[in-house]
């Protein structure tokens, strides 16, 4: 409860704001060289949010008195290295968050799209998140267009129409605030007729503990299909990370089972960042299994260096590689919301592969 | 060499001062939970714009000396359950308003896309407004989607490339400044070439007094079809409210007649707002009729509550029913440019309907 | 020298900027209502951006320490008479420009979107740049749509995924930064795979002196089509200046060769800026002709004045004469990226014609 409102209050004095009022405009900005090579084709090309989701934003939070807060969020992906969004067309949308939030000692509500409770641990717990070519979304997101797909792509990171209660958590909600018990749950609306089918229904909950050096969390869903109430997906995964100071060590293991289409991904990864003077190394090595009569294994090995220019810029390399068994057609999906689409969907998309990424990013 | 970082370093030093600009960055967030229900369909949902249309925009000022004013309004529709603007594919575009003004004794002159003077007073006279499960729109604004459009869609609301003159108004010129009379007049330009049709023409003019507690204004417009000259889209409104102190009552009437379609619709409400602790109970009852065959009518009822939380945040809740005579398919339209449909458009738009909003309004 | 410096810190110092960051939110919009006649015919119409582009932007400038600095610039075109971007649809997009710097000592490093350096003798020589009735482009640029393009439309003005080197250039790399040499290298990936045919390809270069009162630059570039590497645009251009105080006369020239569709464009133009009182007369003669087998050929005279309001508002009006011969199709462009398109693609491109533009300029 108090921690909740200590890291809003911290937030509202701390943010570059307006003189006249409490709104905050915020973003960061990832460009990169990326050089991918897979099955005997490869491809050169600037792309974008290899270390960084480039993004800009509106958001904002006001003291209601009481121990209570209104807020809100908005924030759009850029796809900077051709000035789109990730909307139809290009368009630029508050697709990456949209919400409006009441918090108190009660903890906090949200009313809008906002990233799933089943996400986050994905991004927490991996040292590449779901970013550039070493994510780990390569090898275990169900959301991007790997093979026949264990998650809802519609559902995997965020929800519209989405309710949700938080406990323990802030505006950013990634992960907790203070010592002990964090939580999320979210219901999104179907927003359906009740003579139509109930599509992308979305319900599902993480609870987390941390104290100190120690962090561990859980998530389970279950999703409609686009088609409606009869398919649904389901999925859990848990991730732990232990920080020993000369090195954070990170784990994560989870399942997307696909009842529409008949399979299941089972994956696992352990990685870790280790401090380097003004920078650090992030790597990790992950792991996915298809149940399919083919029985497709992958396999991805992915090391990095990010050099802190300042707290807000960083220059950052990030080498990857990819293995694929058993006809298994996973590659580097590239990131920012399949803007940047890396070899996904391409005739590259088999035997083993390499990526390459150097970049600068700029928050602000 | 030198030079590059000289600029750098100036632009870096003094970029640090938006306390001295008359740049504004504004919006609001409005998220509701529905429940539309209508000749035996119902809808659950997560929609925006209940109370408040959200938005974000940037607007200015700048003093320009010997009486005179220069200004812009850069304003968009936010359909923040979703994260998308009102655009094409969820575009987010500012055709909420997009204008130049230049102001000075003689007044103000606008250039851009602005509401037209024919749409303010359904708003100014409705406790509703256009928003929501109450919307006086459901039963009067020929630009929604019921039956047979009275009023020429393009332009019930606002007009792309208009240039308006205005009186006794400021920048949000949804009424008046101080005592006495106020006027909005708006030309739009056609923009065919000679050898082609003038589509979507129009030319509005509002003229209205306040005084006191006491305020009225009517409106009349004369628009062109999508498709030419030929069609003609003509209506006028009027509307007044007294306030009471105890409660401020308010009534609009007024006709759209379409050369198009060959039908007129008549519409009139009464309605009023009273003052509760720190919230006030919006009410009204809204009726149209339309001069067709089978002599198409409905009523509306509404009844709300809105809970102030500050000067920027209130919680609200809204109850609206509309019952339909002689086949009538007037149903709730929903808000903010049809980014949340309520029903319009579906087979629940006939019989008898409950509509319910539950939601929160945030200001910044 | 001084006077550039001199205006960016007056930029600086008028900006709107956040008070505890390094956040600028900028832009400007420009309404006018223009009448052009050619071949016949005629259109009225509300148009934008015929003294300044309109847009509304984003943008940054972080101090790295030891003379380094990150930057970065997200800008939009806005089309304020119908409230729209230029984007698909009439999305918003940050397509005018969109990149991220690391500025120091060795000179700017870009990554994104910007400006070719082909581009900027276009504008930076001609007194009335690439907007309204006088736009150079109508009888130059080989990026509208006059005739057989001589120029890739799709890097004619600006590129995606663009990799720049710049020396002697501030953030807005229009011209140079005191007294010396200037130079823009820029090289935009293809980003086809291997086993594709590599599009859009762009390579140019643009080297300039500045001293005092003179300033002469120069630009060659060569691009791949949309179609892949075997069809190539070439181009060079070469403009200069010199400011006599009481007129500043400028002259560009340049050829614009597709091998696509085989033909060469050559043009120059010639014209100056007159200071008169609070404002300026622009005028300019511009003259294209093409190697096809007819000998097409174009004249363009306009002339103009713009009243400066303040230092940010101004009135304008442009008028501007185009002559046609040997079938020649040159005409009005329109602009701000299409959005409003004079004649282009009508016909109207043909014979002789007229333009006049009236209209008013605010920034931000």
């Amino acid at each position: 409860m108090k921690k909740s409102l200590i890291a809003l209050a911290a937030l509202a004095a701390t943010s570059a704001a307006f003189a006249q009022s409490s709104v905050t405009l915020f973003g960061a900005l990832d460009a990169m060289v990326s050089r991918y090579s897979q099955n005997g084709v490869h491809k050169t090309m600037m792309s974008t949010s290899g270390n960084t989701s480039s993004a800009l934003g509106v958001r904002g939070v006001e003291d209601l008195g009481g121990g209570m807060y209104a807020g809100f969020w908005l924030e759009a992906a850029i796809l900077n290295d051709a000035g789109l969004g990730n909307g139809t067309g290009g368009a630029v949308v508050f697709q990456r968050r949209s919400y409006l939030s009441l918090a108190g000692p009660f903890g906090q509500l949200r009313l809008g799209r906002d990233y799933t409770p089943s996400f986050w641990n994905h991004t927490v717990f991996d040292p590449f998140g779901t970013l550039g070519a070493g994510s780990g979304a390569n090898v275990s997101q169900g959301g991007g267009t790997n093979g026949a797909a264990g998650d809802n792509p519609t559902t995997a990171a965020r929800t519209n129409n989405g309710l949700s209660y938080l406990w323990g958590m802030g505006p950013n909600a990634s992960s907790h605030i203070g010592t002990g018990v964090y939580a999320q749950i979210t219901y999104a609306f179907a927003e359906n007729l009740s003579t139509a089918a109930a599509t992308n229904r979305y319900l599902g909950a993480r609870v987390g503990y941390a104290a100190g050096p120690f962090n561990v969390a859980g998530a389970v869903s279950r999703s409609n299909s686009a088609a409606g109430p009869v398919f649904k997906y389901k999925n859990w995964n848990l991730g732990g990370s232990y920080d020993f100071g000369m090195a954070k060590v990170m784990a994560k293991i989870g399942v997307n089972d696909s009842d529409l289409a008949g399979t299941k991904h089972t994956y696992w990864s352990l990685g870790g960042t280790i401090p380097v003077g003004a920078g650090y190394i992030p790597l990790s090595w992950g792991h996915i299994k298809v149940n399919n009569a083919a029985g497709w294994k992958a396999n991805q090995l992915a090391l990095g260096y990010v050099h802190n220019l300042s707290k807000r810029t960083a220059a950052y390399a990030t080498y990857s590689h990819i293995s694929n068994k058993n006809g298994g057609n996973f590659t580097f999906l590239g990131g920012n919301g399949g803007g940047n689409p890396g070899f996904a969907g391409t005739a590259a998309a088999a035997g083993s592969g390499t990526g390459i990424d150097v970049g600068i990013k700029h928050s602000f």
